[in-house]
């Protein structure tokens, strides 16, 4: 028998339409990071997409404190704070993805002071990672808990863009790569979290919906990221 | 010569002024707190207080999050996150300012779910909470910064509390004073962080008059919850 839209997905149900989404709109497909990833892109386009993608980055702090503002339990908040340290660091030897993003930004050749100040920044990534954080702050909790859920696809494309970057950019740093090499254990921590949430939290088929267009909506805006980038530098 | 609405304050005026609206203002002035010193509250006034004060306080870190969601240095924000620690904890022998509340409400004879599902609410008190949390994710974040600054007195009245809860009302166990006892240390640390913000970001005589309001609507929203409180259990 076919289930209509009102009738709840079993988990793996629910789990299996999640990673669909994924497998269609997840940002590794964008033809930047085909690109990328084939050792196909300049320095100087490198250093656009790091510091275009230093925007989303710094902002990611303020989403999970907006989403943090509005979680209703102390457990979660507790644990969501974890991304909160591990994005802004704890102290020395602990510096966090902030500044991890800083150091590829200096390893592809441009400047803090550049990313911090925004240079080079395209109005259609600034527009999408707002919109993000327009998202988060506005929509109900158990959403912005379901457009983290693209930590299920980042772990491979981390793994492949450090080979990548390896083999074919030798120019950026070791060092360059401290985020990348950082992310997958960290990602697969926090999508454990938030796929435990949206599994307790979706007891209706209406609830399990608006979570998967919140998933859709995540990958819509990275893509569209990579699309500015793309049309600035590669296909001007 | 006398300065005029338009000169900038000195830091040292401008200190003595915030200071002022706190011996002007600052809640240990309000008869409930009177009462509750001089040991002429009832069992069940505390338990009112202590239930509706709990309000206050779980919705401290939501507060903090909406805060730290719109402070644009990750330096200010991994200080302030110190506030999220405290309050929600951090583990196992470090349970946090929100369990240390919950723990007076059962020392005073009231359970840990009446705390959570807001039992005797009253709506003043709600009305004022809220208020807060509105204030502080809707006006500029310096603002809601200064309005922290109440902390600057809560460690003389937290004092004053320790002792005329241990002479007056012997009944509240010890363990129901964890909250007050562990506050003077962290505020201090809070409100030194707050200070420097708040001299380092106020450049102009406008700003500071902006941060002056917000101390005192901060005491205002202080003084509603007692007003409730009071009206309710000791002058109905």
């Amino acid at each position: 028998m076919l289930s209509t839209m009102t009738d709840l997905l079993s988990q793996d149900e629910f789990l299996a339409t999640l990673r669909e989404i994924g497998a269609r709109k997840y940002h590794d497909k964008h033809r930047f990071h085909v690109l990328m990833n084939e050792g196909r892109l300049t320095p100087a386009q490198l250093r656009v997409w790091a510091l275009n993608r230093f925007y989303y980055q710094r902002s990611i702090p303020a989403k999970d404190c907006a989403l943090m503002a509005r979680m209703p339990a102390p457990e979660d908040r507790r644990r969501w704070r974890q991304r909160l340290l591990d994005q802004d660091g704890t102290g020395p030897g602990d510096e966090g993805g902030i500044e991890a993003w800083l150091r590829l930004v200096e390893a592809c050749g441009a400047t803090r002071t550049e990313a911090w100040e925004g240079v080079g920044l395209l109005p259609g990534v600034r527009f999408a990672v707002d919109a993000y954080g327009n998202f988060v702050r506005d929509r109900p909790w158990l959403e912005g808990v379901a457009s983290s859920l693209t930590e299920l696809f980042s772990p491979t494309l981390m793994s492949v863009r450090i080979v990548a970057f390896e083999t074919h950019y030798p120019w950026v740093a070791a060092e360059g790569l401290t985020y990348f090499r950082g992310r997958p254990t960290r990602a697969n921590k926090d999508s454990d979290h938030a796929v435990e949430i949206v599994l307790r939290q979706c007891t209706t088929r209406a609830l399990q919906e608006k979570c998967l267009a919140a998933l859709d909506f995540k990958c819509d805006l990275l893509w569209a990221q990579l699309d500015a980038i793309y049309l600035h530098c590669v296909s001007p």
